[in-house]
């Protein structure tokens, strides 16, 4: 025997429903026993969903969990499956006082038992990552795993990623083989890093990777898929599709035999049989980098909806890049005839930008309502003038409040929605999210906000891509090119130079320093990163979407809401000699433009 | 010398505002020097405040923070002060593959210069806590410190929770005396857990414990300060005072010296002076455990206030209990006279209810107006319906929508607070935000809901406590006992069932059957878990509000929005024979019942 056939099962994630995914992980037992797969790989915590996040808290989930692996090591047959699920533990300690009961494992079934059980080293407590949190780290690095006359090691998603963990530790012990369940979240070129990463493994311990990844979404995340197969050369040798549920299996030639040094558990002893190598199936190609963005917030925003039990969309499209990217999103996740955009044109509103919301609805097919916004606002002016007599008396001026707009439009959408349960997008973009100019146009306000992680100037490479949406989207609403200063009635820089800031800040760190070393305006700078701070107590109240960078707001980034580092603003602001002093601490009361 | 005259700054959190807590520090010193302290100790990161979450991700914080640190360094006198704070440190992995850059420290200042630093070693990432996050653990638990003539032990926070973690090392190691950083947040029955604690390790080690703590509110969290100083049996010698800023110095009678067998650095070489022993100044008794309750609400609504710029606040006047404690609070918070309370009865609400609303608020003196509902709900249905032809086609039925209402009641508040700068307070309690219901009657909307933390049963006994609510909410609000049933216009337990429920299956992970075995009805456990599931989505996008509790939604218990779990309440509901399934998956439709 020199290769062995192994499959992978790149399911999708759906956090706690066990059954359901047990339901799903033994059809593809069954699968890839009929290929006569020696061994079945599938993703992290497969069984339960990726993250569980404090679930694990409710020992009514760990026991469900525990009574469906048992099930599905009955169901096992001559293929290996290695199953990864949450197993109850003997308490153990690690960085802090107290004892965590529950580890992230891989239990290995094969002839209807559980032949084993591999707990997770490497817990990823950074980004979008909890495990420290709630979870026991495993102990046994070096385990390794006999599978007929074949020897593997079993390593869980973040132990491939020290350079010296569990695989370095498994081949020094003989391991010919890694077989490695994964949750690696999707982001903007995490395919390339993941691959290089597959790669360095199988290389520097001269054994073949087999790497197997969720697919779907979950709340701010989407996984994926293109799950891989690795030569102990490190070179690819399969590669999995991206964004879609598949299975596939690959005979993997295997270095030859090493001395066993490590602590060695045995599976089964059924030489595994020498067989012709089949051919290796097809690997899937690398999406173009916004083809790949677009289907994340496809899956991302499709899987939300249909696992919150939403059939239908509707949202407030404007003549704007950001309303008709969301509403091409929604027409493609649930059907152009599922979504409706209520155009809100008020008294300000050019006709054109109404014929441009018209344009967009009609290119896309979806439903299209205009409420103008006028009557509604006047007699809400009206009713709460007669009645505002005692009001007026305890808060004088009350008439003169800014976004009174924004929340009208707000409340038309969520009238539509609670009327047939739609689910109400928000189109608020991450720039405008950062800065807080969001919230005062009411485009953060709904059940999921797709483009939360999206810059707006990748809105418009989106919106031009032949294969997104050029043809799609109408010409008129890609070429115009509102300034943020423009769209938001306040002073600010163009779109790209807003982007960069915002991206050196969150993403990387960088301080006011840094960007004015960049050749930015201390000015600019100041006041860019003092709105990025001061949005925070309504960024955090604003609705999930899809993370498609490495550091999301909320997801990845995580910052205190009451946050006294604005004070030091001003003082940079005296030290840079800027012009002007941010602005002060307090809520925001600017005025709502209109669309 | 048999004593260390030891001080304790029971400071202010204020996370971020380096500067500020600089010259607070600094202030403290001098007090510090001017009464002939020997030591004196502050709370855990006192320097940029508690937690910093992802602050520290960014360079310029880290270095600010340094940077004042230094300058506290000159500052320093005679006295040692052990001063908390971030420092950078040379890249630390632990539990995954990601070096931390950055350790939670102790620096140790005296005459000018940093004397040395301990880092913390045991990183709480669990409940609240985040530590594991973004920290580097410290690798030296047993160093111990010259100080003069004495030696002394410091142990930050999780450092003395384990019980064979560094305290016990460093009391081996020859350590006289330990001193201790924290940054404890408030929790009903906290201080008790927290004094047995102290007693203990105090105990354990035959040491004496210096114990110093926050104070203040920051975002969903509140330190109630209640520093300590243990004596080596045990006793208390000293308790500060809850919820006030506070400082007070003690001569600590010291155990003899021990032989010195760990890693000892010199702090200074100076004699501690044998002054007479003053007497130990008099400790704060403890407070009755709902007046705490209410002086933490207090205190965290006050900061969260204070800290984000608002010194007014509106809120929604019905004439029940939530909204009068939530009046109640903001007139103890801001002052009665910035206090607006606006009843908005609708055309079903009894004339009683008015009534007691305009009871409450001259009660309590706070501003009071009336806006009836009805004229601005038909000008809106008018508004709606004139535009509606187009929305109608698209969208039938759209009038008949529920939760219009609740949305026009927000709609007033939001239009007061955006033209005055009011916070928007929402009135939601524990138990209605547990099962949706909040949402349902737009009480979770607002920046800010101070008893979101706090079951319905509580609020009835903080109304009725003599030093409470006694005597300023109108008898009638607190006699009448509304059930959740009438007051949701859902089939609901009484609020003592629903509460229990809640707390067992939140705070202590109960499952279905525990429930059921505690004589509960399975229909109405399984229809309460399912509501409580099924509103993670709107609870996610609820504003913070004040911890009371050890597992506070959001910030200790944090769930998957998109949790299938749901699905299995339908298997439950069948093997438990339940008569009614639980509610189908998907958005709530129910009617708001009127106020």
């Amino acid at each position: 025997m020199s290769h062995l056939r192994v499959a992978i099962g790149q399911l999708p994630v759906a956090v706690g429903d066990v059954q359901g995914n047990a339901e799903r992980i033994g059809e593809t037992m069954d699968w890839a026993e009929a290929h006569e797969v020696d061994v079945l790989v599938l993703p992290e915590l497969v069984l339960t969903g990726y993250p569980v996040a404090d679930l694990v808290l409710h020992r009514e989930f760990v026991a469900e969990a525990e009574e469906a692996a048992g099930a599905l090591a009955a169901r096992a047959g001559a293929t290996t499956t290695v199953l990864s699920t949450i197993t109850r533990v003997p308490p153990r300690r690690s960085w802090d006082s107290v004892e965590r009961h529950v580890a992230i494992s891989a239990v290995v079934l094969n002839r209807g038992e559980r032949r084993g059980v591999y707990d997770k080293v490497l817990l990823p407590t950074y980004g979008a990552f909890d495990e420290g949190r709630t979870m026991a780290p495993g102990g046994e690095p070096g385990a390794i795993w006999r599978i007929g006359d074949v020897v593997a090691g079993i390593a869980i998603c973040e132990d491939l990623w020290s350079g010296d963990g569990p695989p370095e530790a498994q081949a020094r012990g003989g391991a010919q083989i890694l077989l490695a369940p994964n949750a690696s979240p999707y982001h903007r070129s995490k395919r390339d890093g993941r691959e290089q990463l597959a790669s360095q493994v199988a290389w520097r311990n001269g054994i073949p990777l087999v790497y197997a990844n969720f697919v779907g979404g979950q709340d701010d995340i989407v996984f994926d898929g293109s799950s891989l197969v690795v030569g102990a050369d490190g070179e690819l040798l399969y590669r999995a599709p991206a964004f879609t549920e598949h299975r596939a299996f690959v005979d993997v030639p295997l270095p030859p035999h090493r001395p066993v040094t490590g602590p060695l558990r045995t599976v089964h002893t059924v030489p595994i049989p020498d067989r012709p190598r089949t051919p290796l199936p097809p690997s899937a190609e690398p999406l173009d980098e916004l083809v790949e963005v677009w289907q994340a917030l496809q899956v991302g925003t499709r899987d939300f909806a249909r696992r919150n039990g939403y059939e239908q969309a509707v949202l407030g499209l404007s003549g704007g890049i950001d309303a008709a990217l969301t509403a091409m999103l929604a027409a493609d996740v649930f059907g152009p005839t599922q979504v409706l955009g209520v155009a809100m044109p008020g008294p300000e509103t050019p006709a054109q930008e109404l014929a441009d919301a018209r344009a967009v609805a009609a290119s896309l097919g979806i439903g299209f309502a205009v409420v103008p916004l006028e009557p509604l606002m006047a007699s809400t002016e009206d009713a709460l003038a007669a009645a505002m007599g005692e009001v007026e008396r305890a808060a004088p001026d009350v008439l003169e409040s800014g976004p009174r707009a924004a929340r009208v439009r707000a409340g038309i959408l969520a009238a539509v929605s609670d009327a047939h349960g739609h689910l109400m997008l928000a189109t608020a973009n991450k720039t405008e999210l950062s800065i807080g100019a969001a919230t005062l146009r009411s485009d953060a306000v709904g059940g999921f906000a797709p483009l939360r992680d999206c810059p707006k100037t990748l809105l418009y490479r989106l919106g031009e891509h032949p294969a997104v949406g050029h043809g799609r989207i109408p010409d008129r609403v890609l070429s115009k090119r509102t300034t943020a200063q423009q769209r938001l009635g306040v002073e600010l820089p163009p779109y790209a130079e807003l982007d960069t800031i915002v991206q050196r800040y969150v993403q990387y760190g960088d301080g006011v320093e840094d960007l004015v070393a960049r050749g930015l305006d201390p000015d600019v700078v100041l006041d860019v990163l003092h709105r990025i701070d001061a949005a925070e107590p309504a960024r955090r109240q604003s609705p999930p979407g899809v993370t498609i960078s490495p550091r999301a707001f909320g997801t990845d980034r995580r910052m205190p809401i009451t946050n006294d580092w604005r004070a030091k603003r001003r003082r940079d602001s005296a030290r840079l000699g800027a012009e002007h002093p941010p602005l002060p601490l307090g809520p925001e009361t600017a005025e709502e433009p209109d669309r």
